[in-house]
C-alpha cells in the first residue's frame, strides 16, 4: 500500500498521478483537517473536499478548489444579506457540507463521513482524516493588518492578533505576514483508527508537496503520528512543495521565511529530515541537491511540476521508483 | 397599526393584500414559528421565509414556498450522497438559511435576523416571530405509517409516534391522521419583546386565514399570547381558512376532523370565539352564518379566495372594515 500525507491541491495532483501508475485500492491518504471551519453553522473539509473532487474529476479547473459546472446563488442570497461571503461557497459544493453536517450530526465521524462522500463519487482510492477530533490551525499576524479593499467583511487587527488558517488564507488573502502558526487542540486528538496502521504498513510513505508548516506539520501534530512516520524514515519520499525559492500555489515561500526556515529545498529538507529519508526537488533547484544532502537526507532531482496528468503520473513513478 | 396573527401562505396573501391597501408601516405580523426546523445544520423558519418572500414578490408562483429563479444543484449534491433531501432547499432559499443560522450563531436573536432579512428585501412591514425561544409542532400519528412509494426517506412508524411538523408536512405529506398536536417547550417560551405591545395597542388584530390548529394555535400556545388577543377580542377579525368545507391549502380540514372539531366554518367560530370577535366567511359558505353568529362571533360573509392581488386587496378592506 502506497500511504501519502496530504494537504490540499499539491496532494490531489500528486494522488491523481499515483492513481495513473497503481491500482487505486492500494491508494491512502491520510488528509490534514487543520484548515477546517464551521460556517453558517455548516462544517467544512477544505483539504477533503479538494483532495476528492480532484481526484473525480469534478474540481473546478479555474480556482483548483470547488465544484466544476458550480453555480453561486446561494452566495448571491448572502450577499443580498450582507452577510458573509469571504469563504466561497458554491451550490454544489454546499451540497457536500449539508450532507457531513447532517451525518456528524446524526453521530457519524469525520472518517465515516468522508468514506460515505468518496464512495459516492466512485473514488477507490481510501481517504483519511487524520483525526476525527476538533484540529485547527491558527495564525498569529506579525504586524497590522488594515482592513483591505480587496476583503472589505475582514475586520482591521493588530499585529499580535490570531486568527483562523481561513480567516488568514481565503478572507485575507495570505496578503499579511505571520509570526507564529500554532495547531489549537492538537494535543487533545487521537488519530483516526487505522492511521497509525496505515503508517506502520505502507510500503511507501508519499510526503505530498504541499505546505510544510500548515498542510503537513498539522498531521504531524496528531499524538503518535510524527513518531509512527519518523519510525517507517526509510520508507518515507517527500516531494518539495518549493520550486526555485518559491511556492507553485499559496505562501509557502513567505510562511517559510516568516516562521525562520529557509525558503528553499533546503529548508524543506530541514523540516522533513527526521522522518523522510529522501527530498525529491525539482530540476530547478538541481544545483542545491548537494545540500539537501548535506541535510542527512538522499536527494533525487526530477520535473515536480505536475501541470499535466502525464506530469503527475511521471512525478508519481519517480516517487515509487526511490524505494526500490 | 393593523396586526396580523400569521401563518405561512394564508397569512402571506393576506398581508399583500393589506399591503395594497393600508401604509406598509403601519402593518405588523406575529409570524408561527412551530414549523421552524434544523437540518443539516440549517436553522429554517418556513413560515417567516414565505411570508417575506411573497411579501417581496419573490416567492416561487408554481410551489407556494421558495424563492423564484430558484435552481437545485446542492439538493442534486445531497441526492448523490444519499443524504435527506425530502425538505426542498433551493441554492437561493439556501442563503437564507446560510444567513439566519450564521447570524444567530453570533448571538442575535430570530427577531432581529428577521428585521435583517426582511430589510434586505426592502419590505416596510414588522414581521415578528412570536417568540424567539425553541417552540416546535409535534405531530402524533393516528396510524401505523407505511413507507410511502413517493417518500421512500420516510421510515415506517407505528401508531402513537410523534413526529415533527415538517415530517408530517413534508416528509409524510400531511398524509397521515393525526390524533394530536402538541407545541414542544411552549411553556418556556416568553413573547419576543413587541409582541404583546402590538397586541395590545394595534387598531385591528387579524387573524389571518392560517391553519387553526397549527399555525394559530401555536402563537396563541407562547404563554401571554391568548390572554392579551382576548382582551383586544373586540378588535379581532378572523378570515377562516376553511372553505366549503374544505382547505384551499393543506390539511387544516383533516387535521380539524381528526382532532375532534368541525371541519367547517361553525368549527374554525368554536376555535377562535374565546379571543375573536368576528369570523369572515366565504360567500360559499353564506348559509352557515348564522350557526357562526350562533357560536357568540359576528359574522361578515365576503370571497375570501384570494386568487390574485385584487382579490386579496378587496378582503383586506372587508377585514379593515369591520372595525369601523
Amino acid at each position: 500500500m502506497i500511504l501519502t500525507l496530504a494537504g490540499g491541491v499539491g496532494a490531489a495532483r500528486m494522488l491523481a498521478g499515483l492513481m495513473l501508475v497503481v491500482p487505486h485500492d492500494e491508494l491512502t491518504a491520510i488528509v490534514n483537517v487543520g484548515d477546517d471551519l464551521e460556517l453558517h453553522g455548516l462544517r467544512i473539509s477544505p483539504d477533503l473536499d479538494t483532495v476528492t473532487y480532484t481526484l473525480a474529476g469534478a474540481i473546478n479547473p479555474d480556482t483548483g478548489w470547488g465544484l466544476v459546472d458550480e453555480s453561486w446563488q446561494a452566495r448571491a442570497m448572502l450577499e443580498q444579506y450582507g452577510g458573509v461571503s469571504w469563504f466561497g461557497l458554491g451550490d454544489r459544493d454546499l451540497g457536500t457540507h449539508l450532507y457531513r453536517t447532517h451525518r456528524l450530526g446524526q453521530g457519524a465521524d469525520l472518517a465515516q463521513v468522508t468514506a460515505e462522500i468518496t464512495r459516492a463519487w466512485g473514488l477507490d482510492v481510501r481517504l483519511i482524516p487524520v483525526t476525527c477530533d476538533r484540529l485547527r490551525t491558527m495564525v498569529t499576524l506579525a504586524e497590522d493588518d488594515a482592513v483591505h479593499p480587496e476583503s472589505p467583511d475582514a475586520p482591521a487587527l493588530p499585529a499580535g492578533s490570531e486568527i483562523s488558517f481561513q480567516e488568514y488564507f481565503v478572507q485575507r488573502h495570505h496578503g499579511v505576514p505571520v509570526s507564529a502558526v500554532r495547531f489549537d487542540g492538537a494535543e487533545d486528538t487521537t488519530p483516526t483508527p487505522g492511521v497509525l496502521e496505515a503508517i506502520a504498513s505502507a510500503r511507501t510513505i508519499v510526503v505530498a508537496p504541499s505546505n510544510p508548516l500548515v498542510s503537513i506539520a498539522p498531521l504531524m501534530a496528531v499524538p503518535g503520528v510524527a513518531d509512527a512516520v519518523a519510525a517507517r524514515r526509510e520508507q518515507v519520499v517527500a516531494v518539495s512543495p518549493i520550486v526555485a525559492g518559491a511556492a507553485l500555489k499559496g505562501p509557502a515561500d513567505r510562511l517559510m521565511l516568516e516562521l525562520g526556515h529557509e525558503p528553499s529545498v533546503v529548508g524543506v529538507a530541514r523540516r522533513y529530515r527526521e522522518f523522510a529519508s529522501t527530498l525529491i526537488i525539482d530540476e530547478a533547484d538541481a544545483a542545491l541537491a548537494t545540500a539537501v544532502e548535506a541535510e542527512g537526507m538522499r536527494c533525487v532531482v526530477a520535473p515536480t511540476i505536475m501541470s499535466s496528468p502525464d506530469r503527475s503520473a511521471a512525478l508519481a513513478r519517480v516517487v515509487l521508483e526511490v524505494d526500490r
